[in-house]
């Protein structure tokens, strides 16, 4: 057997479980407040046979109040087995390209400590046909298991943390350790924030540059945004797929197992003889399209609110005169900068109902689906304000208060608010998008990092009080106090863990993507928020990496193969671009436009400008797609190689085991000559002996060039003749 | 050695060898009127020498004129060899999914004709080192052999034209048989053409719906029609996946060796040890970005002179006023229609000249490189008259004229033509397009199929009568009369196909792709137009494939996964069409557009129309994408339960050729006591004894529940006391 990896050093608070392994240990957290004990024994010794059935080890200590942890650990064998089997797996599917060696019964270590802990996941998560032991949280059976989570490697984390807060850049070496961590799933949005963080460094520049030489609204740096978005998205497709490859996770979509929340209307036999579950695909398609009137409605209603907010703050501005003005007039803003959040709080939680309903099949399908709405709402969200502010509060805001006044006259009667003369102020988007974006940023900090923390903490607190009381009436015999000493550090950890919530990186992507999108939409408005952006990236990054360290239970290290969908959102992003940056340079700018000279308004010539900006964007699009297909992927060129050889190898071999298929031998000349004449065999042996097709062939060569000289001088002839 | 599949029937006009077999017969021509006679044995026995050294029997024949026949015959053994080889490396390149099995040495019969007819290509054409004699016409050392064809299977040819004329739609298997015939690549095209006839049967119902009940310029049918493009396309693509992994040739890109016309600059050993001609990829984007001058140039040159024929015809119709008026009004048109085809072919010579320059690698980018230039060369010369007339002519026309006679009046002074009052036609549009369109697929029909026929037998009497001029002045010792009579009638037709020029099945594919541009771009001009396209490609299928028969030589059975970028031309004309068809409704049109309730004049409205109407159209085509996608093709979820099946097989096999990884034995419980006893491993240690886990957790609960029991009576108890 072969000795386990530990660490070296042992921290002198934790002395007797310093040296744990992190890749062989799983966590069940049993909680059993709900049940009655009959119940919850019952379930308990379920769960227990279920975990020992696929061959794992376990521990059982109590967690705080009624749950219990069951630690898991898996024996060498087993684990190196199901890794193995992975991997063989892995291949079959064209995941990788070389067949792992052994048989069935083979042992290998992991290469990482993530493919362990994922291989952990699956003998504790996957259902029994599959080897797993099935325990799925929350659900069915097991309702009142509340997670299964790895336990955090402190030391790695504590150690990567500190690598990555002395670089500015991370090296591909760097996000492979975030690989070996959590997995690749993680991995790549924290490949996707370096990589946007590095191309930022662009803008900023332009940005600078832009604020200082540039008009306001200049459609030279809108036009500059967004050719560096375009090129950012293609870059990033090809640094996706080189990731892929060098992670070995390309195409691990495919083998995705069922969900088990997954309700299937039949099962059928398919033709590869395989159960299938199946759940009609129009059910599914028409459930989705139900995500339409969702939208819809949910960005009237934001919309409304907005617009209420807007109300506010124009009258604070315009009516109100007192001290702190100047404060004031940004409060309605910075209330909606905090207010937003919540309403999609709750919008999201609308949008994961609907997603549960459209039932999908595979995990990975159904984070999509999700994604995608989630994706959409915060669209609204965030943008609807600035869109509503540039095309809507700023060029029409004087008929609207005017129409207002109107209203509340007719409606609170005589009172005249004369001393309302409102005046359209384009220095109001300016503030909004400031606003938005840096509160944004700050906000977001504070909700992702302060608030859990605190939360966590008084949780915690609380437990503490509870166990110490309950200690105190001297009714607990299973609490904390009674921890072996040299366990105690280890399970106080523990428990802590089992109280945090679950890692979800698609919130983490959405925040960048939702970032890409102020720049990709608004970049006109302030030439300088890319700076913003790429100083709050530094941070954000590494923040997000304490986060998950901290705050979070230590994720599965599920695979992908890029960040999904999120591609798709960013595209959409850019392209939206390309119609609001030229309508707010076409509305707020100092250009001059083609439909100017065309004798047309501005807002009549609009639609002009959008129409050749949008198609210019699309050519271009195309035109950078173009050029990078052919450059390619550096991965993809070495991955070809390799196969190259592999064929090589194989024809090699083939060539050498078997003897050259030689030329015609006298045998088969004989027979062409004799054994097949027949009628249509006739003409292919009259040239069958050595060279007698060259012999025809030269004479018929000869003869022709003979005739070709006769014809001339006969011609030459006749010509003298005639001459004569 | 296995018998020859041989016909089974005799035609009475050729005995002797109507039971030749075509599968292992190919012919080179040798032409030697252009060297002398040294040179002309020492080129003919190099090229008998190359050909015999790979394994080829030859015959040779004299040919018309100063050449030579070779007639080349693959032994069984060595065609089935290289068939087994080609297989093999189909295998391995992950074309087809089965490994052949045998060994170098084996020999296999072909599944088709075709099949066996490309290796015979491979064995003419390939370099020596693939294992072929090097043959390319035209090129380099073979620059006197004019051609390498396989000989056409008349027998077969006459039975499938005879059974596809008595079908009014093909079936799967009648696609197989040109497949088994002629290659994939030709088959798609009789597939694509196929797929797109059965799909003109609902525009056809549309448009005689429309012309019954809708007003002219009909906004609902130009909708229909956007509607049927996208999905026809959608549908077609499936269709084209599904045909290629029917015929197993998905993916055959990859495999596809240099041109023998590539010119490298240096060559690259690659990280697989392999040789690389390389040549810059910058240098090739470079060149290929020449396009774009080159078509800016061609359109501006055509557009002239479009617009010259515009105005001959306007004179014509308004000045003249003698006979035959209303024949001559449309003489310019018709003339256009005449006059564009040759354009087209001098243009299209240019682009073949550009695309050699581009130095493409493999055959297949530079026909697709190409086939890309003469679709924007097709696209400018059929569709630029009608945008002229639909966005010029009709709405400009009358200030148009207005400059010329002024232009007139003072070039040739004082001569007043008050008579000249030009009005407005709008029925200009639909004859401009009617004629265009039907004028178009007669004319093509007559130059694809009468023209060349005519040329071919004006061709061949011309050489007949040489002959028998030659023979009558007696200096022929090796014409045609010298055959031997057994022979005469195969020689005769062998000669003929030998003077016919190679089939390029992009030509025809370009054909479908404008005829569905015409349906795409102008549909709501006149709702009888796919009527016509309709009953035509009736005829253009079959014509096609008597013209393939009688007109060109027997196309080498390239294979091809699909009719490549020909569905992105496709693509970008059903984009163009949304704008197109829009704008055209908006103009001609009697319907009332959002513009005018914004107060704003007809063109001032249109860009507004056409943003509408390109955002609609892509966000249906996204929908019918995500909806196709999801039901997905047949063909592929076959192939998928296929590999499910091989890897649940081989996942089987494997366990069952190894002992199960079994529960936990005793000596590893033992060991997990005793042996691996230190700090860190301590902890999983406590539990191992079996029940320990299940006695500890079920005492925290009693106890916790306990706990809880006390608590309540405690509080109960607490309150009693309180209430007492």
């Amino acid at each position: 057997m072969k000795p386990l990896r530990r660490a070296e050093t042992t921290f002198s608070d934790d002395t007797a479980l310093a040296n744990i392994t992190y890749n062989d240990k799983y966590v069940v957290v049993y909680d059993f407040s709900k049940v009655d004990d009959d119940v919850a024994i019952k379930e308990f010794t379920a769960l227990l046979k279920d975990l020992q059935s696929v061959g794992l080890n376990t521990e059982v200590r109590p967690g705080y109040d009624q749950s219990l942890l069951v630690f898991i650990q898996a024996p060498r064998e087993l684990l190196g087995n199901t890794v193995y089997k992975s991997r063989v797996k892995d291949w079959l599917y064209g995941i990788t390209k070389h067949h792992p060696g052994g048989n069935a019964s083979s042992s290998v270590s992991a290469a990482f400590e993530a493919e362990d802990v994922l291989s952990m996941h699956h003998l504790v998560n996957w259902r029994k046909d599959l080897g797993g032991a099935g325990v799925t949280p929350g659900f069915d059976r097991w309702e009142n298991v509340t997670a299964i989570f790895p336990l955090h490697n402190h030391r790695t984390n504590h150690q990567l943390l500190a690598h990555l807060s002395t670089r500015i850049f991370l090296s591909l070496e760097d996000l492979d350790q975030i690989r070996d961590l959590w997995g690749a799933k993680v991995a790549f949005y924290f490949a996707f924030i370096q990589t946007y963080f590095r191309s930022l460094a662009f803008p900023c520049v332009a940005g600078i540059l832009a604020w200082v030489l540039l008009p306001k609204y200049s459609l030279l740096f809108a036009v500059v945004i967004g050719i560096w978005c375009t090129v950012f998205l293609e870059y990033w497709k090809i640094k996706e797929l080189d990731l892929a490859l060098r992670w070995n996770v390309r195409g691990v979509g495919a083998l995705k197992t069922n969900r088990p929340q997954f309700r299937y209307e039949k099962e059928i036999i398919d033709s590869a003889g395989r159960l299938r579950q199946h759940f009609p695909r129009w059910k599914r398609i028409l459930r989705q399209s139900m995500v339409i009137p969702f939208v819809l409605v949910s960005t009237l209603v934001l919309g409304i609110l907005i617009t209420f907010v807007f109300i506010i703050e124009t009258f604070i501005s315009e009516a109100y005169e007192g001290s702190y003005k100047f404060y004031l007039e940004y409060f309605p803003t910075v209330l909606l900068a905090i207010f937003l959040p919540y309403a999609t709080n709750i919008l999201e939680t609308t949008a994961a109902t609907m997603t549960e309903y459209e039932n999908h099949r595979t995990d990975d399908s159904h984070e999509m689906s999700l994604t995608q709405k989630i994706f959409i709402l915060n669209s609204v969200t965030n943008y609807l304000p600035i869109f509503l502010t540039a095309f809507l509060y700023v060029p029409f805001g004087g008929q609207l208060i005017d129409l207002l006044e109107d209203f509340i006259d007719r409606t609170l009667g005589g009172k005249r608010w004369s001393d309302i003369s409102f005046k359209t102020d384009p220095e109001r988007l300016r503030n909004e998008v400031i606003a938005l974006t840096l509160t944004g940023q700050v906000s977001s900090a504070v909700e992702e990092l302060v608030f859990p923390w605190l939360k966590m903490q008084a949780k915690q607190w609380w437990r503490d009080r509870q166990a110490a009381q309950a200690h105190r009436r001297g009714v607990s015999g299973y609490q904390t106090s009674a921890d072996d000493p040299s366990e105690a550090h280890f399970l106080r950890r523990t428990r802590k863990q089992a109280l945090r919530p679950i890692y979800n990186v698609q919130d983490d992507i959405a925040e960048m993507v939702i970032q890409f999108g102020y720049l990709a939409l608004f970049s006109p408005v302030w030439p300088l928020i890319p700076i913003g952006f790429f100083i709050n990236n530094w941070f954000e990054l590494r923040s997000d990496f304490l986060k998950i360290c901290i705050e979070y239970q230590r994720p599965a290290p599920s695979r992908s193969d890029g960040i999904g969908p999120w591609v798709a959102s960013l595209e959409s992003l850019t392209w939206l671009g390309s119609i609001s940056s030229a309508a707010i340079v076409h509305l707020f700018g100092s250009h001059k436009y083609i439909g100017h000279y065309m004798g047309l308004s501005t807002w009549a010539s609009l639609p002009i400008t959008i129409l050749i900006s949008e198609h210019i964007f699309m050519g271009f699009r195309a035109a950078v797609r173009f050029a990078l297909a052919k450059i390619g992927s550096e991965q993809t060129r070495k991955e070809s190689a390799e196969s190259y050889a592999r064929r090589r190898k194989y024809l090699d071999e083939l060539e050498a085991n078997a003897d050259k298929p030689s030329r015609l031998d006298v045998t088969e000349r004989e027979r062409r000559k004799s054994v097949r004449i027949n009628a249509a065999d006739l003409f292919w042996t009259r040239q069958a002996e050595e060279g007698t097709s060259e012999r025809t062939g030269i004479s018929i060569i000869k003869l022709a060039k003979g005739a070709q000289a006769e014809a001339k001088a006969d011609g030459q002839d006749n010509k003298k003749s005639k001459d004569l």
